[in-house]
């Protein structure tokens, strides 16, 4: 006899969405820490970040429906940060560091909602941009990123019968096992998910996140998805990202100005934030410009997170960096989260073993590895190079160049004037694919 | 918010029992094909059967509590053939034959439930013994054999957590995918599912079957299960046992009779069976002195199941056979049955290819192939070599050589004087891991 529960079913069937995004808190925890000190600092800039869908042969608009995508992100605009989330964050304690979050910050967020958007369909892509104050547009990030990544999953999965999913799955899970299993064989490694933003979908996410907590215990040191990291009692990860220094260019009246805006950065997040988030993103406009021009005090951080750079060439030139300093890299802290998977992480950790201390945030590999798991024909589930990226504040437009031109953002024009400021030291090109 | 049903929990743990069998339809085919001519011809003979663990090193009374495989046989012995299956049984056909089943069986059937059985615990081994009437005792082989595969199954995964049991499903259909993949590479296959009696469990035998279906469309002709081949609307598939000749060479009152009992088997099976039922076991005591014997007519049935030589070796031998006999082998079929698996499996397709009909039963690796896939270290996933034999009938000593001594059973006195008569040409010993 098979027992069917009536009321469940008819339930079920009555949802008219299955909300990819269910909670505010579901996006990643550097947002929270740098959303507290925008609104502190600069609660007026008006800031426009957009979705850059890098992986052009994917026509996301002919992929992905547009009532659909509408649905799940006005589904995510009728979210409100719920009385438990709230609590969380006012009674953790997050980097070891009790009420890092300003009751001032709390009360407001408790009116916090995410902001407007813009939607088009241009030659196959969608345009979708979010206009307004950069205390608002900023939160769009994460949960644009994985509506419509999990968009385009179930879309790849639409059509497909059980069985096929089982086995997707079952695949998915085996492979991601084995990966655990290599890294359980690196006994200091540090690790930490990274992958809301690209994940295949939240559900997937969370399962992935269980993986890392059974197979690494306590070398899995927690994530970066708030929501997770409060469901699973684990910590949340994360410090700064580029849209910190980009604004603060773009807003440079000249360019000594935009020449110092990647160190106010820092200045303004060290009045701000101590310890392990003191963590230096430094290639927004070239990592040799920055080190070359960085005052003194700047070795005095925590770490850096080298994010464009191939791991090994970008954690040696800032060893040596902190030894010109006269630093012992010992002391410091690399974080390594640019497109990272078990190869990489392996060959990093190996080479700089007992030379610095090493943290990995681990991101679309682990979060979005479909790739060779469906017993179907598809490159649907393979993952895209997908951001959202601040393109202009107060107006003016912003870039980033970083260490990979291929990762570089903005008006071509634009990144001209930036390159011949910052100069093109050590930009070398390569591949990407996540 | 998680909904929980509170009814469907309350009932869930009220359960006193996870029943292996649930219907007497899960049992192999060939033994309701057995069972009707056994019931038609030796309706008073008794048979006693028993448990035998060739893999001694598994300690089965220490691994599987007394308590608990007493009450899935007790369960088992509170079964009956329902309606359903009974309609189905008389209604369907099997191997294009209207009727298979006659009334007045199906009419017994309804009556029918498994006899009691004897368990002791002897150094470390159960001893399940099942005494009675040849058409009772022998319906115990495949609920038994299931039984005490599954409760070892059960108990090497009783401690284990949610999550290390998702790995290991994941990773095991993983595994068994890889597996269809390859074999939907062979376009002319014919394969079938023989995997009841050592299979992990019930459900996955499902899961296993489904997979087959799935992946191998029409080249997967059907399950021995009789109960999944109605549930799944696939053909039953099966033929005849080793029990036939066991129980006739036992009971003959000479060296000739027993000489003779092979091919008593034989007539007896073609006034019942036609067509592709007419398959020959030929190893019982030893295919080279089988063959040699064979009367012409022998090489008019339909094909061989070579069940205990080397696929290759065993399926040439056979040929050579139907060459000397003046017959075709390419009108005639090969059954692969022994231990097969992948590698075994494509091997014998390609060599035989073109050169005979050929079909696979999978049985034990199909169904039961968890080796490598547990994220825990253990051996108690890995199969062994449990079987369920005739070991007298008539108070007579029941006798097996086969191909291959490590598969002999019976006295070993009695072994040597079947020796004596049947020979020992080609017998080749080689381990037996399943």
């Amino acid at each position: 006899m098979v027992y069917t529960d009536i009321a469940t079913r008819t339930y079920n069937h009555n949802w008219r969405l299955d909300p990819i995004v269910r909670s505010l808190l579901d996006t990643d925890f550097y947002k929270l820490l740098m959303l507290q000190m925008v609104r502190h600092l600069y609660p007026h800039v008006q800031a426009t970040f957009e979705l850059i869908n890098r992986t052009r042969t994917v026509r996301l608009a002919e992929v992905i429906d547009e009532a659909e995508l509408r649905a799940q992100l006005d589904h995510a605009r009728s979210l409100r940060f719920g009385k438990k989330e709230l609590i969380w964050l006012a009674g953790n304690s997050f980097y070891g560091k009790a009420q890092m979050f300003s009751p001032d910050f709390i009360a407001w967020l408790a009116d916090f909602r995410l902001p407007e958007y813009e939607l088009h369909r241009v030659e196959g892509q969608y345009e979708l941009r979010f206009e307004g104050p950069w205390t608002h547009t900023m939160m769009w990030e994460i949960p644009a990123l994985a509506i419509v990544n999990e968009l385009r999953s179930r879309a790849a999965m639409k059509d497909r019968g059980r069985f096929a999913l089982d086995v997707l799955y079952a695949r998915a899970k085996a492979k991601l096992w084995e990966k655990v299993e290599r890294l359980s064989h690196l006994p200091d490694l540090v690790l930490s998910d990274f992958g809301t933003r690209r994940r295949h979908g939240f559900l997937w996410q969370r399962w992935c996140v269980e993986a890392l907590k059974e197979g690494l215990g306590s070398r899995f040191i927690g994530s970066s998805n708030v929501l997770l990291a409060m469901d699973a009692d684990l910590e949340a990860i994360g410090t700064n990202a580029h849209e910190l220094p980009m604004v603060l260019a773009a807003l440079a009246e000249n360019e000594a100005d935009l020449r110092e805006a990647p160190y106010r950065v820092l200045k303004d997040w060290s009045d701000h934030y101590a310890g392990n988030l003191r963590v230096v993103l430094p290639d927004a406009f070239g990592t040799a410009a920055f080190l070359e021009r960085a005052p003194d005090w700047v070795a005095d951080w925590t770490g850096f997170r080298p994010d464009s750079a191939p791991p090994i060439e970008g954690g040696e030139q800032i060893i040596r960096w902190w030894q010109d300093k006269g630093r012992d890299p010992r002391t410091k802290l690399l974080i390594f989260s640019d497109g990272m998977d078990i190869d990489s992480i392996e060959a990093t950790y190996r080479h700089f073993h007992g030379r610095v201390r090493m943290s990995f945030g681990w991101g679309t590999n682990l979060t979005n590895d479909f790739r060779g798991c469906a017993p179907f024909d598809t490159a649907d589930l393979d993952p895209i190079s997908l951001v959202c990226k601040v393109v202009s504040a107060n107006g003016r437009p912003a870039v980033k160049l970083s260490d990979n031109p291929a990762k570089a953002t903005g008006d071509p024009a634009e990144i001209q004037r930036y390159l011949r400021v910052f100069g093109e030291a050590g930009r070398v090109a390569a591949a990407v694919s996540v």
